[in-house]
């Protein structure tokens, strides 16, 4: 489930002991490739990071948790995941979201740090899909929202709903065959026989990828290691611009077979958007805010929006 | 610390196996003399509850218990203490509250059900008692208010602060002697030198007592009973009145000391409070909202409040 958090998972940390756990975390799932970013409790802008990750790791008595969650929970299907652990790191905890995702993250989260998972919804509660999931996962606007509730309500209803030309597994969710009533699928799939069926489309959006890097880097090793991770993330054959400060990256966009955007570092400071990661202490001392996400979201355009949150390779290049 | 929940325990279960859960709780803490009411989520009114009860237990899933909490929580010298437990009973887990309360119930709940305890507080953060806590622990009135901030904020700063005539023991509080700056004692204890000291005068307040009872019951039983619970309470010599439907009760205020006030059925028809129990179905049949509770709330009179939620004495006889 981690590596489906593309927009990243936030640790919050309230004390000096929580800090420490958050950094051991830190390092743990970057290792990974999975983007993180950790904040102190105290410094944190909670609003931001309700809106702008794709799970929140708070490290504190789990009241703390309670409290912070009940100043910015809105509703079910609109609140990220929000996981609990206490300072001493013996429980993790799913506070929010347990049908959605926080219980898979916290027995992930707690094979890593060696901790006991406290799950306490019952499984066969397990909430259903519904059609907005399916879209952010694969990343795409749906076409027709005339036709959301009536899809959202077969999946309840436990009728046969049905994916087609959609890369993705979802349970509950069946594979296309002739007698699919209920079918989502993408705008490129147009040969669906649609006499009696209902048909959601999805758009699956253009992606961007914003490049950040040492000056001297090798960029055949590089590229071949961001190719590796786009075909991880099985973005490869979606990426229409990479965009970077550093001329040598249209290597990259060559290989992609997409555009390329040199991105100046006068756009880069201009450039504003609340969800880009803090910038770490040396970005501050160079006074830029950070070069990967804001290229990515240059390039993408003012519709757009950060889906995938910076990762570091090597502490060589950042992408996203 | 469950002896000290007076105004009564709270379980709300959200579903059967829950609720299945919560009599096998509800009947251990009447075992054991502890007021408590077992509710269904779906009927039960939170608010209410939220008001009128000194600890909540919620049987359901944690997210459940948090959204819940969410609507009702205010701040943490205002709530009660709130313990989750998941469905199947495997964990007991403080969810607000757990300095004031909630990890010593938690712990007992989870040694009663043989659950595992999640404590996450850190245990050196114990908050500091107040001086509101010490009122409601002795069932007192501030007499002189205007010396609460200096007093709270001494044992906020760790200066000595001690307790003159109060018959309880806090944790960060000392024994009164000469020396002692500030000073929390009973309205009857008027012989400290005053010379340089800060006061805070609790007036005890005066307790009525209800009794209800089936028609035969051996009276003698049923007092000695009564007298060794209030014993048990530390407020024998605290009762001015005493009140049922039953005359013969007069007997127990005679014991007392007390009046003794006799309550018709249409007094305690006509009678309204926000925190009374919910009558059982056999009171219910018989078309009364209860007993114990509206002779003591009749007796006490207008200004009076629920301060011991009633509890029953061998399936005969009720106090409240």
């Amino acid at each position: 489930m981690l590596e489906n958090m593309w927009r990243g998972v936030a640790i919050v940390a309230a004390s000096d002991e929580g800090y420490k756990l958050g950094e051991r975390i830190l390092k743990l799932l970057k290792n990974k490739e999975i983007p993180v970013v950790l904040y102190k409790y105290k410094e944190a802008d909670i609003e931001k990071i309700w809106n702008c990750f794709d799970v929140i790791i708070f490290i504190m008595a789990l009241e703390g948790s309670v409290r912070t969650i009940c100043k910015y929970a809105k509703a079910k299907h609109l609140d990220p995941p929000v996981i609990g652990i206490d300072d001493l790191g013996k429980y993790v905890i799913p506070v929010l979201g347990g049908h959605w995702g926080a219980n898979e993250v916290t027995l992930e989260i707690s094979e890593l740090i060696n901790a006991t998972p406290i799950i306490t919804t019952a499984s066969e509660l397990k909430s259903k899909p519904n059609v907005e999931l399916i879209a952010k996962l694969t990343i795409s606007k749906i076409e027709n929202p005339e036709n959301i509730v009536k899809i959202n309500s077969a999946i309840l209803k436990g009728e046969r709903v049905c994916l087609k030309g959609i890369d993705i597994k979802v349970e509950g969710l069946e594979e296309y065959s002739e007698e699919c009533k209920y079918v989502i699928t993408t705008t490129s799939e147009e040969n669906i026989n649609n006499h009696d069926k209902v048909i959601l489309k999805l758009k699956p959006l253009e992606l961007a990828v914003g490049i950040g890097s040492k000056k001297s880097v090798d960029i055949e090793i590089v590229s071949e290691k961001i190719i590796k991770i786009l075909e991880r993330l099985k973005i490869r054959n979606r990426i229409r611009v990479v965009a970077s400060v550093r001329e040598e990256m249209k290597r990259i966009a060559e290989i992609l077979n997409a555009k390329f955007k040199l991105v100046s570092f006068d756009e880069i400071r201009n450039f504003e958007h609340p969800c880009l990661t803090p910038p770490s202490n040396k970005l501050i001392e160079l006074g830029i805010k950070g070069v990967a996400e804001i290229s990515a979201l240059l390039a993408g355009g003012s519709s757009s929006r950060l889906v995938f949150r910076k990762i570091s390779i090597d502490n060589e290049v950042t992408l996203a």
